[in-house]
């Protein structure tokens, strides 16, 4: 089988790590650069030495043009705001790019602006960019040079509420998500609120009412399923490495718990990587894969649906490759399972 | 300062570990007898070596009648359907009795029966209980013989709720509890659910819709606000400790934010183990306290309660000392703080 | 590729879940059978969600020779004492066996006796079983039928230990092996002392002086090198799931840090899963992977070796695979990568 | 009861938050001040908010003579190096001090030197401070202006070893102090290496070799029993937030583990906070306390001797607190019970 290089821009963090640990699994794609701007020179199994003996590619300082001349893909690790101009290179350069980054999420330059400020360095692409959930946008991922890898946040309520949105079975009035999540999504740079002892042996909501993945979650529902969405999202701190659960609070429109399973039984006959299963999902049960585990349980007057991801893989990386062997028309799973 | 004899009853749990910490530093209260059927014979401190040098009390078999001779009052650590025969015995014993299961927290028999069943040993004594949540009912608790020690997830439920609904400033519909619990709330019994690998690196929901902590909630605001609450409580287990942050929806009634503080602060003055915070809880600053941090946030047309507080003291351990100083009209923080 | 089938003998536990999820990436092993007592009936996924559509075979209660018939290799995850009378039907039903129990690996039933009673089902086997680390011992691996997986804790002191005993470069005196190793090494039964809230935020020594891999070690090393190591073993466990780190101090005889990696380096040159590095290991640089990693580090008239790996791949499943590989002649990293 | 007024120095880390949660505690002590160069202008409260509505004291950039005015006795935590300079000015200007730093622990200005660099300020003050260790150096502790603190390892291993050199119970050649730690002891400014995702779920070695708190615990055994050890110490970090426990491996003179423990049980008939254990210490029973929990297993020709305290309490600043009771002359146990 023929395979593709890929470069990784911004190798430094978790999310490079863990993209470089299912790359190195994936029988088609070779890692050929890695950059980072701090740790040029380095190989990058010395930054993560899990990969020794797994990954020879050193870290380097390479523009854009220099990549195209080694990789065909880029994956974009980039902070958000940094991200856009060092896509927007990569893309004229040639490569086709996932990006990771919050960057090219959001449809228009002004939910952009409101929630990210002014910085992005490509405003106009912004209403172009397909957004990578191959769930939702398998159509449009074939053709795609740039992908949008979603939010780890929005990949687990997205999944859940799409569906039921679309056929009407609950009402865009009042949904809650309130999420937990893992400590490794908050990244690998040094900061107090990330220290283990700050974060060992508790838990505590963070950015309540603010959090930037609330607008990215009702702007993907409102383009998949032409809903306007009133969403209220909470995201909460957990003590550990990975995972986000997610618990949704919606009203039910004249459907049942089994009319949900239904409806998500049909939405993802062909989508591999969401399991409609009948247990409680616990975040144990999908790390270390590109899993999404989706229920519904009636109580009162509302229908709560629980979602589970590990937020490296299926709310990142695992998706960045996942949307890369849409976008190369390989089997969807390749190198995931 | 004269002091008081306290018996502690099924003294091999989590629950009867932290009351004993918390007992040998009460100034005025002596551990002279514990209880156990599997460990009679053992020294206390053999069960739980924290203790050692500090408690030399040993565990026996004693019956309430014998205990009745060594102690004046008797904290009762048995789960649920086992507590309410030996609460009875006790307190005809003589015995000032505080119990901390769930089998006299409800205010009828048919509630009980309702959600635990049928084997409840003195059913008749239902609704005419002391609710030992000193912050709502503290003016019965002095000449209370017998409390009934709150829940867990309910204190941290009732204490942000209840000046709320009584002031009218949320709506008593659509109220959602999403709460975040550490491990040791499950107790100490061996069981698979709670074993290390099982709950490390892993969040879930448990008892969804169903767990009898909600209609505990909605009894005692009924009692302490007359609102009948419309609320839905779910429960979620963290890989911690101990710990409990509730994340609560509310719609607010013309209230905002600062009207909440306002609400709090006035109904709280007196509470010395209320927190009325700026700051967003987390459950490390409350852990190996008795005080319970609340605060609220504004989202859309929602109001966000968070509250945080130790599960085993607050929750349990440390609001029965609680109780014991407000039935003997000490300082109510004796031994707390 | 033709593939073979495999069954799992004694499937709830964790060395069987961990190789469950190696073996369904694997390609060219099947799962045909899994065995239980208590959970016949139920599929393997719903013991095991993270297995959910990923392995559809079924837990049964099939006895060796139903097992024969549709399997070619049987993983017996039975316990101590459990496994010896069920391996040797496995084997007399002609099923090659991996026994991942320590019941085939003492190298005399005087010593089996010793340390682990007289309940073996096939005393005179032992001896005659190769111990299945192929980093050692592959020459015997390719004929062999039955093959004992090395315990845990052996493997991480015996890999680092033996080339360098085999060389003389150390003293076969006054070796101490201090062990930390994750919960998972423990089991999935529900016992008091692996449940969350005992392990959880506390590390202690277990077993000192007396643990069964103690002699293990011993034996092997004697087996690998000819030398009768004068080695003691203490083992602790530490609040994480999985991974063993051993810190062992040796006395060098003349020999260097440099020459212990030439050494090393020199007897691993073909072994794929033993990795030479210069760090210090840390458990999380080897988790969920089959690696061993190991270094040295020199402090005043000692050395200090230090290795790494997880007790549930290198340290239980992933060898058993490898095993695997060996005995049918593949390539040792089949499915490990 | 009189009280007396405590300056903490430095009340930024999780050294003098301890401090400050056992100081409100304590009966005869009050917070006067607290310092920190970033923080100052903030309520101590506001920087760790498990403090709320405990401690009222504002943090300030107060100098030494400032400080004199208002406080008695100062803890100081700023960090080695930086601390020497402050604690003799603090000296100065008439406070006690209590330095929990390293930079009045060695006796010697070469060994600082060599250890720790040329950056002390009061060189000549080594040799004439007393080392904070009551159970050891009690009476020279009632005069003393200025205690150092002594080091969290160095105290797991003082405590058990320097009795049984003293009696000439153990050789003083080949010990080995294995110690594993919680996160705490790595103090609270962000880094890499102690960030939630790099530490959890994972065991390593650090400073193999050439940690400074094996000088201290060479030195102050020589300085307490007059025998020059020999003596290995290696430390691991363990995911957990508190807690260190201590490995020993010893060679016996004719002593068997009965002969150690009643050296030990007469060398600390008057030590309230070393508990000489009969079962396997583990973290747990010692977290939150002074306590130092020791005990002893024969293996083989060796002894084991194992040591747990909390390094944030009897480690740090709960030792603080009993070297400020000793310095009174009161109760050694205020505030610590």
């Amino acid at each position: 089988m023929p395979s593709i290089r890929a470069a990784i821009i911004g190798a430094t963090g978790y999310t490079a790590l863990e993209l470089a640990k299912l790359l190195v699994r994936h029988p088609r794609v070779q890692i050929t650069a890695a950059t980072s701007r701090q740790e040029a020179g380095l190989p990058l199994a010395a930054i993560h030495p899990w990969l020794a003996d797994r990954c020879e590619v050193q870290v380097s300082n390479a523009d854009p043009r220099q990549l195209a001349e080694v990789a065909d893909v880029a994956f974009c690790c980039l902070p958000h705001g940094a991200a856009s101009a060092t896509v927007r290179e990569l893309a004229a350069a040639g490569l086709r790019v996932i990006d990771l980054s919050a960057d090219f999420r959001l449809s228009s330059p002004a939910l952009y602006q409101q929630w990210y400020g002014d910085h992005h360095a490509w405003p106009e692409k912004l209403g172009h960019v397909v957004y990578g959930l191959p769930e939702l946008f398998a159509g449009h991922l074939t053709e795609a040079r740039l992908v949008a890898n979603p939010g780890c946040y929005p990949t687990s309520a997205i999944l859940p509420l799409a569906p039921l949105l679309k056929a009407g079975a609950i009402a865009a009035e009042g949904i809650i998500v309130d999420s937990k999540s893992g400590v490794s999504g908050a990244g690998r740079s040094p900061k107090l609120g990330t220290l283990y002892c700050e974060v060992n042996e508790s838990v505590a909501a963070y950015s309540v009412g603010e959090h930037r993945h609330q607008p990215e979650m009702k702007d993907v529902l409102r383009r998949s399923t032409g809903v306007e969405a009133n969403l209220l999202f909470t995201p909460h701190l957990m003590p550990m490495d990975r995972g986000i659960l997610s618990t949704i609070y919606v009203t039910p429109q004249r459907a049942t718990a089994a009319d949900v399973m239904e409806i998500w039984r049909e939405a993802y006959s062909h989508a591999p990587f969401v399991r409609v299963v009948s247990h409680l999902p616990a975040t144990k049960f999908v790390t270390h894969t590109n899993f999404c585990d989706i229920t519904v349980r009636e109580a009162g007057d509302r229908l709560i649906l629980l979602s589970a991801l590990d937020n490296l893989i299926k709310g990142a990386s695992g998706a960045a490759i996942q949307n890369l062997n849409c976008m190369m028309a390989w089997d969807e799973t390749l190198g995931l399972m």
